[in-house]
């Protein structure tokens, strides 16, 4: 028999992994990281029927990690925000990218790169400004395209509408 | 439909999820990190199938983050061992382990703590020894009860078995 949660596992890892480690959640996570909000853009990014986000997306509020506000009221629509205990995961979701890079991410690079808001610097896996050296929150980094981004991914980071991590 | 893999999805994270967000891999890396190698050991850990562990470590050693060793000849018997590819997972096992640690360990605190082997002291969430500074690899660690291991865990964690983090 397959488990159905990992009950009877006490470890903190394990807590974690049944809180965001049912397939997508930590990807919806790290789709708000990058500064997804509505419905209809983490629709069209992770490319899930609709009725499986909705049911992600109502559990990630029911745990804490992602707030319903109301942006628009006729008709009422509302966005998904982070929530300061969500962002606690940024830790955990730059070591599976920083991973990803180094083994996963094929001869032409990352996809994605992290800098710093501030001065444009390079994070490190660290989580630190390769340039000056600073610390850096979630809240402090932009992401842009990387030598490994296709060019869907590169037009959608570098256009208009550029996200910027867990702004708001 | 909700799609088996996370194909389509040029990211980091998404590739390192592939490798090991499947339900349980990542617990037994865990338990591989805690100086678990033996299968019948894995599978007293988890409690899961015996043919759902043996599928997960075949996988783990075909993707590289496991290497199967035979330890004894008559009969032929095998134990796992982390590779170096597989210690660079060490970030993330500790960050999604500080996630729970704050959020999800509940009054009596955390299950498990880490320290460093040399001098005895703490290991902080940026994996630096708290009382003489040095970085902390998953080498240089050893896990002990916490405030909130059950019996049973502490006795495993204290026992003449009692695990170091990834040795050999």
């Amino acid at each position: 028999m397959l488990h159905n949660t990992y009950a009877g596992q006490t470890c903190s890892v394990a807590r974690t992994l049944e809180l965001v480690g049912e397939r997508w959640t930590l990807l919806i996570l790290r789709d708000a990281f990058v500064g997804v909000r509505r419905f209809d853009d983490f629709q069209r990014s992770l490319g899930i029927a609709r009725n499986v986000l909705n049911t992600r997306l109502q559990r990630l509020v029911e745990s804490g990690l992602l707030e319903r506000r109301l942006y628009h009221e006729r008709p009422a629509r509302y966005e998904y925000r982070l929530t300061e205990m969500a962002l606690d995961l940024w830790p955990a979701i730059v070591a599976l990218m920083a991973f990803g890079d180094k083994y996963l991410a094929g001869p032409e690079g990352p996809p994605m790169v992290l800098v710093h808001r501030d001065c444009g610097g390079e994070m490190t896996p660290a989580r630190i400004c390769a340039t000056c050296g600073a610390e850096l929150s979630a809240r402090d980094v932009r992401i842009l395209p990387g030598p490994g981004a296709p060019e869907e991914l590169r037009q959608r980071l570098t256009g208009a509408e550029a996200p910027a991590v867990a702004t708001g």
